[in-house]
């Protein structure tokens, strides 16, 4: 699964590195992940790059490919992000279009673990391309973790978030609670929605709150993708709630099945919910073990009273513990984020 | 304030660089700040060095200029982190050993606020010596920060520690809390003990755990230097608590006045207090407004449930939350250690 046996390993490793970076362009959201494709030609000089735009539009390879004159690919090396596709959705499978194309040679870092649209390598071996995987394996798999969690579980890849006290209050003793983190949180909080497809909030927060739910700039503009604004529990809502005037059409579930609310997501065709509380909520899920990724911004604060922002998970003693693994700690102006994800899902 | 002026500018700061670290030699407790001094011939090298190795033991200018053979100071350069002191303590005066030496330039980073030690730089000009102060000041304020709060406020330095799960549980609803925090952070507690002058349990913690209160390293065994234990309460606490057999006398206090406990233990020469709690204790201290720094350790794991690391500070609306600065965020294991400091105190 290494590139050892091959004499232009570095150009290879540093081709598979831009078609990561390549992929980054690619829209986080929707039901297919962010890849990117380079073309060396037979001296390994990049000939074309192409990433995946979003559902319906050209996969990378096919991106890549689409900018070379008729021809110009033969004997050439794709370097893709993810095991080439071989499964004809609203796009010809990408196994094809490289063979057609005449590429001699496919590396690819991640394999597809898709039931329909695997088996890629095998069909290029089966044509005589000459297929390495495994290039990078551990960065592209970092960076497709949410969509690979979702092919694996079927269902949504769910961030819950929650904004707390450093001694872990998401309200004063009073029910007060703004602002517990600053505006680099808050901003970063409408970045994480609008790379989400869903956000999801307990009835309980559209009755105290009514948020709108939107994902903003820090000039309070609409960001281009707005999440598709989702209420979980069985109350009403008032009609003139903000969350119905959203960009999106809002899901009110009218339910409090977090399986059954997450299968209808999954079927409307949303891999990533952000689910922004309340305590009630957020603590339903981490219960469920439905939690793939915990986003925790703490403020710079101390409260020594109010409500805490995670109750009844089902611990009751230090061995129950949910033990988690701390992905990654950042400083967000006064505060702190911390990402954490189940320990048993690396 | 700054050094501008000086020709050899970079050899000034590098010099005053070299100073910092050589000051970081020296020990982190006892009543002396950490101090380093180099001596520059009137070429700009290093001819000398020297550092401050605790109470009882030369300054550092008087370390450095110990290694000259007599006469070698004449027309050199002393750059040195703190203001040369003014005052005969167990060593005379830096002020005056520098101008018998000959020195005819003092570079420090940081005034003495010492109402007994300071007024060394007047000292120096007096006898014609040339004086800047100021170079690399703010690297040489947060080296020293700690110190020069103790001088400010006239109270042992106070840092409350405590370690509680991602949602600010100090344990699990049934009590148990161990580990919370992993290896990483345990024995970083231990080295935070080892530069603390004293650490300090409420009673109910020596009740409830019985704790030894030493500084061990990873083999257990006892590092070199230990912290005074002080158990904080009115309670009794039993003869055979483990607290009163540690290497260090313990002061067991019967008070719950903080204040008064703490212009004691000032009083003895301690000017660090290392909290270690429980949550009632360390809420006390933060109630009363007594914490500099506090240092809490997250470990990757949610409660839900049990004990907050932190009660009752007197915060009833969000308005009134205490405010702190993130001085440092540090991942140790699979745990997060935020350092936070007060926010007025900057
Ligand atoms: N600090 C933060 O990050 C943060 C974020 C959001 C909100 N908040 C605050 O949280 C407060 C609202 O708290 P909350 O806990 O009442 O709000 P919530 O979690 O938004 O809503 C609670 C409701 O969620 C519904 N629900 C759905 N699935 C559930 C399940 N599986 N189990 C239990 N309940 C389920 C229930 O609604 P039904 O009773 O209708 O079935 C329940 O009453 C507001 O004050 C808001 O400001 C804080
Ligand atoms: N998670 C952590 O980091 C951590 C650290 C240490 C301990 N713990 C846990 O904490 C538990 C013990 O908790 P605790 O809160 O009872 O222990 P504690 O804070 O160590 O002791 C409480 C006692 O402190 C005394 N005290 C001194 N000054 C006070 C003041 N100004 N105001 C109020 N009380 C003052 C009182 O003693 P008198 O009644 O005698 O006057 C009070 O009962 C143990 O289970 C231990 O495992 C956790």
């Amino acid at each position: 699964m290494t590139d050892t046996a091959n004499t232009a390993g570095d150009t290879i490793a540093s081709a598979m590195r831009h078609a990561l970076s390549l992929a980054a362009h690619g829209p986080a959201w929707g039901v297919n992940p962010q890849v990117g494709c380079v073309i060396l030609d037979s001296d390994g000089n990049r000939i074309a790059e192409g990433w995946h735009r979003g559902t319906g539009t050209a996969h990378a390879e096919v991106d890549a490919l689409g900018s070379l004159q008729p021809g110009q690919a033969r004997g050439a090396t794709a370097v893709v992000t993810l095991e080439p596709c071989n499964h004809t959705g609203r796009t010809g499978p990408c196994s094809e279009a490289l063979i057609a194309a005449g590429v001699t040679r496919v590396v690819y870092a991640v394999g597809d673990p898709g039931a329909e649209s695997g088996g890629g390598a095998a069909r290029l071996r089966e044509a005589g391309i000459a297929v390495t995987g495994g290039v990078l394996a551990p960065e592209a798999e970092e960076a497709m973790h949410p969509w690979l969690t979702t092919v694996r579980n079927g269902r949504p890849y769910v961030t819950v978030k929650w904004a707390s006290s450093l001694d872990g209050r998401a309200s004063a003793a009073d029910g007060t609670s703004q602002w517990i983190t600053g505006a680099a949180a808050r901003q970063r909080v409408h970045e994480q929605r609008a790379a989400s497809d869903a956000i999801a909030v307990g009835t309980g927060t559209v009755l105290s709150d009514d948020p709108a739910l939107t994902a903003r700039g820090d000039g309070g503009e609409l960001m281009p993708h707005q999440p598709v604004p989702v209420v979980i529990g069985t109350r009403r809502i008032p009609a003139d709630a903000r969350v119905l005037q959203h960009p999106q059409p809002a899901i009110v579930t009218h339910s409090r099945d977090l399986n059954a609310v997450l299968s209808g997501l999954f079927a409307r065709g949303i891999r990533s919910l952000y689910v922004e509380g309340g305590p009630t909520l957020a603590s339903a899920f981490i219960a469920a073990g439905l939690v793939d990724e915990y986003a925790i911004f703490q403020g710079a604060v101390l409260l020594g009273g109010g409500r805490p922002a995670v109750t009844g998970i089902g611990v009751g003693t230090i061995g129950e513990a949910r033990r988690l693994r701390v992905h990654d700690v950042e400083v967000l102006g006064e505060d702190v984020l911390i990402v954490a994800r189940e320990r048993d899902e690396d």
